[in-house]
C-alpha cells in the first residue's frame, strides 16, 4: 500500500510509492531510451497491455479495451497512488502518515503513436481536454479525494517514459502544497483589493504588452513575471472561473487552439524540447471561487534543477520573460 | 545586471541571471559529457582560468593564483549574482523585483582532478569545510545578503558541468523559500513545546533505530521520515547549533568522517549515483539560535522530476526511508 508522509519540520507532504518500486529502469540514472513503437502498450490492437479502461471516446462503436477508440483513459499500471482502502489517518510519534488513497490515471491522447497536441487537429486536442473534463467530475464524487492533478511529461528529461502521446492525472487525498501557495496568495491579494489575483496580472499583461506571447477569443498566453524555467507560458483564460472542469464549452475550443499554437511556437524556437505541462485548478469543495483562477503552465526542460534549486527552492532562470515571449512572438507559423 | 523578481501570486523569488545566458550549451537538452581532465580550469597550473581567488590554502607557500594550493574558492565565471551594485528595489505595476546582488563562488576542493568526498582523506575534506565557514564568515560582514547556501552537484545528471571536484556558495540578499519554511516550521514547534524540531526528531530516531544510518561523536545519519528522494540521507550534529559557520572545531572532524563514509555507503549500494549534498543554516542576523538546527542533506539523484511534483510540490519517492537506512546499514565499509 503506498504511503502518504509529511516532513515534521516544513510539513511537505511525500508519496512513499511501493508500487513504483518494482518499475523496471527505475534506478538506471540515465535512461537514453524511451518505449517506443515496437513495444509500446498505448497503440491500438495493445489495449490488453494496460489496465481495463476506465474511460474511451469510440465514435464509430466497438467494445471496451478493444480498437475504435479516439482517446482511451487507463489506470497507471504503476500507479504512485491507489483508490482501494481507507485514509488511516495516524501518528508515529512526532510524524504522521495515512495510506496512500487516490488515483493514477493515464490519457492518451489518440491512437496515432506519434501525435502530439502540436500535431494534432484543434478538434482532437478537444476531445482530450474533454475526457480530462469527464475524468475530474468522475473522482469529485470520491469524498476522500481534495485535489486532481493533470499533468503531461513530454520527452524523456522531462520524465517520459513511453513515447506515445499521454498525459496523465493524480487524484489526492489533500491539498498540493503549489496549489496551497497558489490559493493563499490569491486570497491575500482577493483580501486586500476584492479582486482575483489572475484577472489583475491578465489585465497589466495585455496592456504594458510585453510578456504576451499570444491571444485569442477566450484564452491569453503569458510568460510570467518571475518565470521558474527559461520560456515558462501560461494559460489563462479571459474571464474568470476558478475551474478547469466548470469551463464553458468555448473556452475548451480555445485551450485547444491556443495549445497547438503556443506548443508549435515552442517547437519551433526550441527545436522540440522536452517539456511538462499542467493544470491548475481549485481544489473539491472550495468555495474561494471569486479568488482562484484556473490556468495551464507549459515549462520547457531546458536546464536541469540542481543543488541550488534543491536547498532554496529560488530558480535561476538564463532567458528573461521578455525575451522568450519576444522569441515565441517572432516564431512564424 | 542579474534581476530577482517576486512571482506577485505565491511570493516566489526567481534569479533572471543575465551572465549565465552567454553559457555555452545552455539549451542543449542533453548534456552527455562534462568538462574533463584536459580542458579543466580547476587543475593546478591552469589558475589564469578561473576569475582571481578569494581564498586559497597553501601550506608550503607560494603565491596567489598560482600552484601549491590545497583548496582554492575563486568566484564563479557565469555568476547567477553580482557583488556589485545597490539593491535597487522597486515595483513594475503589481510586480516587485531588486538588482540580483549577492555571491556566487566555486569551492575546489583538492588539486587532485579525480578526488571526491568519498575519496579523500578526512583531514582533506576537514579543510574543505574550514573553506566553507571562512567564506560564509566574511560574506556575512556584507549587511545586504541575508543568506548563503553552500551546496554541491555531483556528477552530470545532479547538475555538474565540470569534472573536478567542488562545491559552490550563492550568498542571497533575500531568505530563500525552503529555509524559511524550515524555520516557520522550526518556530511552531518551539512555540508549542519550548523545544528544537530537529533535537526532538534525533532523540525519536536515535531511540527507534529503522532510519538511522551511522552514528558518531558528534554527527547522526539519518533517512528522513519524509524523504523527497531515493536514498535521501541527512547529517545532523547531535549537539544543538543553529549555524554551520559557529561549529566547534571536534564537529568538522565528526562530519568529515561522516561524509566521507555516507558517501562511501552510497557509491558502493548505488554505482556512484549523481547526487546534490548542501549546508542548511540559520539565516544571517537570525536570532532564533534556540529554534533552528544546521544540517546537511544529501540527495541522490536516482529518478527524474516531472509534472506531477512541478505542479504539486509533492514528491513520488519509489524507496521508503526503513528501506534506504538498512541498504545503507548494510554496505561493507
Amino acid at each position: 500500500m503506498p504511503e502518504l508522509r509529511k516532513d515534521p519540520i516544513t510539513g511537505r507532504w511525500v508519496i512513499i510509492s511501493t508500487e513504483r518500486q518494482k518499475r523496471p529502469n527505475d534506478f538506471r540514472f540515465e535512461r537514453p531510451t524511451i518505449v517506443g513503437r515496437e513495444h509500446c502498450p498505448f497503440c491500438p490492437g495493445r489495449e490488453d497491455m494496460t489496465p481495463p479502461e476506465v474511460l474511451a471516446y469510440r465514435p464509430n462503436g466497438g467494445g471496451p479495451n478493444g480498437p475504435g477508440w479516439d482517446v482511451r483513459v487507463v489506470p497507471n499500471k504503476f500507479p504512485a497512488l491507489k483508490v482501494e482502502g481507507t485514509l488511516d489517518r495516524e501518528g508515529e510519534g512526532m510524524f504522521d502518515r495515512m495510506n496512500g488513497i487516490g488515483a493514477h490515471e493515464v490519457i492518451i491522447e489518440s491512437p496515432d503513436h506519434d501525435q502530439s497536441f502540436a500535431s494534432m487537429r484543434e478538434t482532437d486536442i478537444e476531445r482530450v481536454l474533454s475526457a480530462f473534463r469527464e475524468r475530474i467530475l468522475d473522482l469529485k464524487q470520491d469524498r476522500r479525494l481534495r485535489y486532481v492533478l493533470v499533468f503531461k511529461n513530454h520527452g524523456g528529461p522531462a520524465g517520459a517514459t513511453l513515447e506515445h502521446g499521454h498525459s496523465q492525472l493524480i487524484a489526492l487525498p489533500v491539498v498540493p502544497d503549489f496549489v496551497r501557495e497558489e490559493l493563499e496568495g490569491a486570497h491575500r491579494h482577493f483580501a486586500a483589493k476584492e479582486r482575483c489575483v489572475f484577472c489583475d496580472i491578465i489585465r497589466q499583461e495585455l496592456a504594458a504588452g510585453p510578456r504576451v506571447v499570444q491571444e485569442n477569443a477566450d484564452i491569453v498566453a503569458l510568460a510570467p513575471y518571475a518565470p521558474r524555467f527559461a520560456f515558462e507560458t501560461w494559460l489563462l483564460p479571459r474571464r474568470h472561473g476558478s475551474r478547469f472542469e466548470e469551463a464553458p464549452q468555448h473556452e475548451y475550443e480555445s485551450l485547444a487552439r491556443m495549445l497547438k499554437t503556443v506548443l508549435t511556437r515552442i517547437d519551433r524556437a526550441l527545436e522540440k524540447p522536452p517539456y511538462n505541462l499542467l493544470v491548475h485548478s481549485a481544489p473539491f469543495g472550495d468555495n474561494g471561487s471569486d479568488e482562484y483562477h484556473w490556468h495551464v503552465e507549459i515549462m520547457p526542460k531546458l536546464t536541469r534543477t540542481a543543488g541550488f534549486e534543491w536547498g532554496t527552492g529560488f530558480y535561476i532562470n538564463p532567458t528573461s520573460p521578455e525575451e522568450a515571449a519576444d522569441v515565441l512572438r517572432s516564431v512564424k507559423l
